[in-house]
């Protein structure tokens, strides 16, 4: 059973600030610097390019993957780092086109995150040929699978509302429709025990700069199932990811399994924050984390709702569709996370009308969320948001 | 006039090694430890998600490529920071493909850095449709460029050789046959002056690891002629992209200009030891270096051809036919590479032959030169390499 007091001692937390948007950035470990600042100092600078071996650079994308593996389900040495999740979810989807050659018709939906969308309309323009990406609300997306869906591409957990899909039934109805299935992990990877494997899953790509407190522009990850892995072409067929990379060969012959979803040459000083997150995570019993999380969000909803009768619940009340973040509704959504901002309640807001709140045990109590729900009620009843500072709009909320 | 004295103080270089490897991985500025732990601690740990605006970082990857575009001669603000190099190219070709619909020839060269092919390779088999990728050798570009070819992706400095393509020549002609241009500047920005403006370049792409000392992994860049800021269409269309990221809309809008190239979220701690380099960089008298790193090669191919007659050069001898490195040929080139770093000259061995070194005037100077000469020729006089530990290959070298 991990002692949730024991790892928020694990992090830096600004002093009267309650920090509800891990979901968005996670926070900093507090070994984090002393492992990057040695990653710097006795690696990049003291061995300088022998470093790729002696401090095994070369192999970081894989072995960290395999930490990231047990928090996914995902079968160990099939998920490798790199990149950003746009660029994991281009490869994905690229793959899964190629392997599906007879349909055309990505399905995704419109709680997807836009940049899943982007790639996936990039893709379908440069392939051309009719290949469209369709996209129904996320409550149609089991009934919209049929025999014309190549690849459906479904973000678990819904950014703005947290409402969580069923990997488990969407992947076994598309596998009875012929579909193959990419799930976008990035509300998921670190909220709850994910089963990659367990589901049957085909492609999933996740971050990990938000629950795995990676850092900012930490490295994404993909998987790649075992029974895919001779067969997935990796469209960004970058050298990192060719069976000899030092071999210099002037054609293209992908390594083997995920490592042949590697580009180019991998993100250190981020993968060296990465690692220092991990050290946390390697420890941290998923069953109790994903109870506490729950707790947590329970005791919010409860709290606001009793208190803040103006704000309207986003997110589904039954916990099996929900992820690891509590959503309100309100018109002045912007105006209110401000005035929370202004008052050390840290979350964030999302167009048009969303107020976010992360719930996550390695660094948020119950006495956090007692505290969160108290400053948010006083905003609420005495309009304290109501002020034109907080309604001027940054560029980055 | 840099004073390059004052220069190589700014580097860490661990004592008694000559490192003639900053053309792979540029060695650590001294101020670059202190500058991603004040990222790390003051930044990310202290001001959190809020750092995307009070720390700038949203606008980093501009703001970075316009301190590179005076080194590449670019106009300022078309120069974006991101990705790899390899995603940098898929995207300037991508681009390029679409922008000349008629045409469905990549040309390219055999002395190309591979990934730049295996992209390539990958990009054409995207689209199917009969694009392909013509590659011939190096001294054969000029002649090749007919009015088939859709573009030119060429790499201005062989990365085996240090040979160095006329720019302005190339691009020039291709321009005559209706066929837009990518230089891979992964061997010249921070070598020397690029002029790409001046040579009216279409595309160009780099990384900043090498030359620019931006640590392992290091972002790359990509450079879009103004004429094509409103034309270029981003293949790999991410949020970051997007004219306006944070208003989520469900479809794609491409930002103005280069700007669009951004993928995902921007890898901060890299792009930090990115900036404490270019704090050196921008004060660095192009002109000056040029000169100095010539005299540098002239120093050792003269100490190497005198002492070392088993050596065959490979890098050309006319000035404006080099970039910063300078090649040897070898038959045990990978053993002789091994005997050198074992005497602390750090190089490295390119299959099937070469023996590279490159000379950064920032931190090596010719008493440096010197003594890398005398320590070659005492391997090379008394078959110091001809050892078997020398001769057993290691995965990277």
């Amino acid at each position: 059973m991990t002692d949730f007091a024991a790892t928020k001692a694990q992090f830096h937390l600004p002093e009267g600030m309650i920090y509800l948007d891990g979901n968005s950035l996670g926070p900093l470990p507090r070994a984090t610097a002393a492992r990057v600042a040695q990653t710097v100092t006795a690696e990049w600078g003291d061995m300088l390019i022998t470093a790729w071996n002696k401090a095994q650079w070369m192999d970081k994308p894989m072995r960290v993957g395999d930490r990231i593996a047990r928090l996914i389900g995902a079968e160990a040495g099939h998920v490798v780092m790199g990149d950003t999740l746009s660029i994991k979810v281009y490869q994905a989807l690229a793959s899964c086109l190629e392997m599906n050659p007879t349909r055309k018709v990505i399905l995704s939906d419109t709680g997807n995150f836009p940049s899943d969308l982007y790639m996936a309309e990039g893709l379908c323009r440069t392939l051309g040929n009719g290949y469209t990406l369709k996209t129904v609300a996320p409550e149609d997306v089991l009934d919209a699978i049929d025999d014309t869906i190549a690849v459906t591409m479904i973000t678990e957990v819904d950014y703005r509302t947290g409402r969580r899909h069923d990997m488990a039934a969407i992947t076994a109805r598309a596998h009875q429709h012929g579909a193959l299935t990419i799930w976008d992990l990035a509300h998921s990877a670190g909220a709850f025990q994910v089963e990659l494997a367990k589901c049957n899953v085909d492609f999933a790509v996740g971050c990990t700069y938000k629950y795995l407190n990676s850092g900012p522009g930490g490295p994404a990850f993909i998987y790649v199932a075992p029974r895919h892995a001779e067969v997935a072409r990796p469209a960004l067929s970058g050298w990192q990811g060719h069976a000899a990379p030092f071999a210099f060969d002037l054609d293209y012959r992908p390594a083997t399994g995920a490592e042949r979803m590697r580009v180019g040459t991998p993100p250190i000083l981020q993968l060296a924050a990465l690692e220092a997150s991990l050290d946390i995570w390697d420890s941290v019993d998923m069953g109790a984390l994903r109870k506490t999380a729950l707790a947590l969000q329970d005791q919010f909803i409860a709290g606001i709702e009793a208190a803040c009768p103006t704000l309207t619940l986003a997110t589904p009340r039954a916990h099996q569709e929900r992820g690891s973040q509590v959503s309100f509704r309100h018109p002045e959504g912007y105006a209110i996370m401000q005035a929370m901002i202004a008052r050390g309640v840290i979350g964030d807001f999302r167009a048009p009308d969303i107020i976010r709140c992360g719930f996550i045990p390695l660094f948020i109590d119950a006495s956090d969320v007692a505290k969160a729900v108290e400053i948010i009620a006083d905003i609420m009843q005495n309009n304290l948001w109501d002020r034109p500072e907080y309604k001027t709009r940054a560029k980055v909320t």
